[in-house]
């Protein structure tokens, strides 16, 4: 029965891959751990929270920013039941962009405000993104490794990926808008909903983190 | 068959969380770890030991937090079937306590005595045990997402929440009970069955870890 | 199907106790990866080697000893079929041994010699197999729990756990044997049957890591 | 049903070993995390990322390397449906390899012309590839565990050692040409199948990565 065979090494892989996001998002945490060694240096522990104030939201901010892009890829597999080289391919180069986020993560901590900092960050983002747009892509063009339900839809990637481009291009414009140009992020689904109207064709049924 | 596919990502999705919080549970031993760093300020093992036995409790404590919190958290879910995208949300807001918990442990092991410190580490357990208490309610509103032999009942994790707000204010208008008050935890079994009884009900069938 | 449901619960709750071996066999490498800050002091590469072949043996030392704790629980859980409290408490006490062990690895590492560091560390592995075996002693009274294939023997577990309080006994009687009494443990199935048979059994069908 | 229960274990083994790869590969990032910590000594975090350009190379190089090694594992075993102890030793031998990485990667970050660091980088991968291509050879002998469709086929694993080997050597002779030498892999496929041609064979049906 070959159709199982492909399933169960997919179902390898997808563990594979998610277990390297889970690592990712709780190394976060790693920095947070490695001030209290400066503890001594501070009169309280309040002191300690206030001059580092940039390092728990940068921890925050990351655990939201891999939080979605997991459930963005979770909605893009989902409905994939073969293995198939390419997809291996591209999950795994997604995964290198999640690998890497902690490092971008530790820069925005400490330098937030430099415009390279902002460009490896949500340069990240963009290239993550983009993966998982190509991803949808093949889904599109190859529906026999899905269970037939698949609703990909490249329109959703592609309005991610230039409302990430627009929130990297606002936020180094304008230094003072910092990371909250990311929020544009927030009005995706409606954007996309919007393109696809004027396309002649109804919103997608599935959301991220549904 | 559209029932098996979402078996499949909820197992997904709640693989990926237990991933993280195996990784966070043992990430707990890395300042222990690095203590050998210090030996050399030391003359022996057992001086190294000695001076730094509130970072051994401060793991151990910690061990047992997050293991305690998992079961609650595997009790609260076994009876789930579809995945959902508020449970979802749910669970990964649950998550993001237990990846936090290592910094506030690392600061029990620093300055546990500090009322911030307090704060922050038996606060996250509140936060994580209410988000549970949150699960459990959703779940008692949409049986259609179990397998029907839910017992899922809020009033634990009510019970739970209050000890352990009991637990955070003795601990911090007397200090000298230092982390001790957690032990209230011990009885909520026994608090949320009597509760139960008081409104007419009989104790939950199933209890943490069984 | 209640059947069925405990099953899910029990692959779920060992796939996290796998995961949790999983991280701490892995970060037996950090404090290698660490060595790599102090190039600056050595001339060569190599001067670095030799200077912490004590690291580099620790960590392979540990490698195996926590690889051959997980074939053991491998072997002991291998025919459970259902969920049971109080083996998922034998589990997370048995996981809380291997998630210490990196931190008395750390300490054969920097100081070997010293009694303490040798009583964590065979300590910990004394702890762990006696924790596996009661998990045995459990199973043999519950053949329930099992799909009946079981031959679950605590014999095996009592004979390692004696080997273990012997090496421990000689490498801090003996300091020059270091940890060499460990290799006691390579005898462990050669005993352990030769007490079988004393008692008129068999020896037991399947071994570690078969 | 004794094969199910072998899968079980089969699987369960497989998703420890995927846990333990998956840990390794993330853990690649942490020298980088720590990087900023000496953001203080640079004007720029531009002059940060130039002055350590080789972590970064490191750090992508060995990303594709344990990328290339679990493909290079997935595919060996992919047809595998039963436990066996010797597979389960082998692979726990690999996984060593793996676990590794991150120790020789650092020194490539720190040291990589020294020739002690290119044997040890580069020898891993020799011992990585070498231990699968033990366990095809295995399977090949064994067919009974696998679902009959296997085609493993040492040729691939000697042919990826003899490279592995050929760039180790011209690495340490032509200083020169650092890692590229590696870039032979790229070749791995086609000197296999022109190998497999004189032996009158055909191609292998599956590539890595497929």
């Amino acid at each position: 029965m070959p159709d199982n065979d492909r399933e169960r090494d997919l179902d390898r892989f997808l563990t594979f891959i998610d277990a390297i996001v889970a690592i990712a998002i709780t190394l976060l945490v790693l920095p947070l751990v490695e001030l209290t060694a400066d503890l001594g240096e501070f009169d309280t522990v309040g002191d300690l929270l206030d001059e580092h104030q940039t390092q728990i939201w940068a921890f925050l901010l990351s655990f939201v920013v891999i939080a979605r892009l997991w459930f963005v890829q979770h909605r893009s597999v989902r409905h994939v039941l073969r293995y198939h080289g390419r997809i291996a391919q591209l999950l795994m180069l997604w995964v290198l962009t999640i690998v890497f986020l902690p490092f971008p993560t530790a820069l925005v901590a400490a330098e937030g405000s430099s415009a390279v900092t902002k460009l490896l960050y949500i340069g990240s983002m963009v290239v993550s993104t983009a993966v998982l747009t190509l991803l949808e892509a093949l889904l599109v063009r190859h529906p026999e490794l899905t269970d037939g339900h698949d609703d990909a839809d490249p329109v959703d990637g592609v309005t991610n990926v230039l409302l990430l481009l627009a929130a990297l291009g606002i936020s180094i414009a304008v230094p003072a808008t910092s990371y909250l140009p990311l929020l544009l992020l927030l009005a995706a689904g409606r954007v996309a909903d919007g393109w696809r109207r004027l396309r002649g064709r109804g919103p997608r049924r599935t959301r991220v983190g549904e």
